[in-house]
């Protein structure tokens, strides 16, 4: 899109806007540059006429229905995979650019896979509207943090635990967690209708189909969507993927065998210098990255860099990374694809 | 020590009555086939001349003082590191076989540091009362869960993600945890005394000290005492350990280097068959290892039994394992050991 094209206001849509990543989108819109002029908010029929305070502004909640999206400059859909799939292309079809925060069109070639400081520069390869996939949450927060170091020396191996917290299941499983405390402290039995087990106080595999192989979904996105960002096929990813009881932000353990050699200064010195990324790293403090440091937070915060001593020397990094998976792991990330596409020279500056 | 040495009763002391292992050992022993005889109770001076129920008996504190170990036949130790460095070589010379939990002789030539299941043969070789140390919970957990796997083809790198309790900082930190919930559940702000942060809906970093390689204790000790109990000075452990806000039983998420191959039917297989551990490993209904589950169990509990897709087919394996690091890891543990010792044809059997 050339500097000419650009409107002077853009008109957006956002679709699904009463869930997490939702609501989230509201409040980073409303610190955006993006010079945003009118604002039509979608969702589902239960909220038909509803009016809400979205990005500061008084909006009254619509249905998709043909058509909706004329008018409209940018649609940013996280309303799931079976709405986007329907509703991405007509967006595109009716002119708007849409950013899709589903894993609905994540491995559709021709659909760029974005984070903004990483792989922003492909957006520029765009001449018209069509639809921009936001990636995954973990696979985010473990790229936001590895990136700078596989930039220098490639990464040819990475292991993965991640601490995920419970509203990336969603507001309602957040909730069902808050009501757990709050029944254990009433010596009340705790409801588990959300996930289907006790979160509080536990820990167990995250809730996403597991196949053949024995990988659940989420494991596997961090191994395809960090193969396409990065536009690296060989790179090995192994994750395990667990849910914590906390409330936002999630947690990783990352293990990396490097294609060369690094030290942890080095690393520690090209990750502090690296946008949306925070070092926490006080060994005497004792003080990393924590999942609550974490949350409302833009940046990712990496701490725990050390030489791996279990590789060979200068071969292997650990790290320890914290981010919040609503914001940056979501309405964050499309919010700066936005400004990338419509606003580039204030793209990816420090946030109000 | 032959048949005939083995006294019919075994005359017992226990120091450090009132922790959470010391409680656990009560409890243990009360399951215990061990033929006990008298059972005298250690603690500190505070709680001098307290009457409290143990092993189903009724005990009165006592504090250490020389000669108080002559008449024993077998000391149990947690209560803490200092301690042992003083009086276990003197419950020794008093004529005691010692099981000592803290960290004190793990490291120490001469020394056994056993997990019955593992190298409990170990304690074979001896004859006459000496110190036995117990391994570190983390250690445990871990090895219970790869051994089997390791018999068969050794493993020669681990990278470890721990989940650990905060009971595992002891039970103040248990009860501050608790408390955090209550708190949180009353609007309250949260009391952060014993660990220093918010541990409810959070995790952090391992609270214990940290090296110039920047790993901290509980990840250098499950390098070490896995080398030593496994007998290989060669084999490669990473670690990453963090407290989540859970009550208590430890879990692991464990990623493995084979030197050689083995399938993932395999290793279920041997793990199956394996005393001490529970195969939880349900893809289909998304049931897996989880603190809750093992939490008073014996049992370590391992699942995401899966080929590392990481890694060159056959050669690398993933693992989930959860295990009550109170009893497996720490007090079950102990006393294992000391029926190793004194009754080695019922050790290891099904307990009541």
């Amino acid at each position: 899109m050339s500097m000419t094209e650009r409107p002077p206001q853009i008109n957006v849509a956002i679709v699904g806007v009463t869930g997490a990543v939702g609501q989230e989108l509201g409040s980073v819109l409303a610190q955006s540059r993006l010079p945003i002029g009118r604002l039509r908010v979608f969702a589902s029929e239960r909220s038909q006429g509803r009016t809400i305070e979205f990005a500061g502004r008084q909006c009254t909640c619509e249905v998709l229905r043909e058509g909706c999206f004329e008018g409209s400059d940018l649609a940013l859909f996280s309303a799931g995979k079976s709405i986007s799939s329907q509703w991405c292309p007509r967006a595109v079809a009716e002119g708007a650019w849409v950013v899709d925060n589903s894993s609905c069109f994540r491995m559709t070639p021709g659909v760029p896979l974005i984070v903004p400081e990483i792989n922003g520069a492909e957006l520029s390869e765009l001449n018209e509207p069509g639809i921009i996939a936001n990636p995954n949450c973990s696979t985010i927060i473990a790229l936001m943090a590895v990136t700078p170091i596989h930039r220098r020396v490639p990464v040819r191996r990475m292991v993965v635990a991640t601490y995920q917290a419970a509203s990336g299941a969603g507001a309602a499983a957040m909730h069902e967690l808050e009501q757990q405390a709050r029944d254990f402290a009433a010596g009340k039995s705790l409801n588990t209708t959300v996930l289907g087990r006790q979160c509080l106080f536990n820990c167990f595999s995250h809730n996403s189909a597991i196949g053949a192989d024995g990988y659940n979904e989420e494991e596997r996105k961090l191994l395809h969507e960090t193969r396409r960002i990065w536009g690296d096929s060989q790179v090995r990813v192994s994750a395990t993927c667990v849910r914590i009881p906390t409330l936002r932000a999630h947690a990783e353990a990352i293990n990396l065998t490097l294609d060369g050699s690094m030290t942890a200064e080095e690393a520690r010195e090209l990750l502090s210098r690296a946008p949306g990324v925070r070092v926490v790293d006080d060994r005497e403090g004792n003080r990393f990255p924590e999942p609550l440091a974490a949350t409302g937070q833009d940046d990712v915060l990496v701490g725990r860099i050390r030489a791996d001593m279990g590789q060979d020397p200068g071969h292997g990094l650990e790290l320890f990374a914290a981010g919040d998976q609503i914001r940056k792991g979501a309405a964050l990330n499309a919010v700066q694809i936005a400004e990338l596409i419509f606003a580039p020279r204030t793209a990816l500056a420090a946030r109000a």
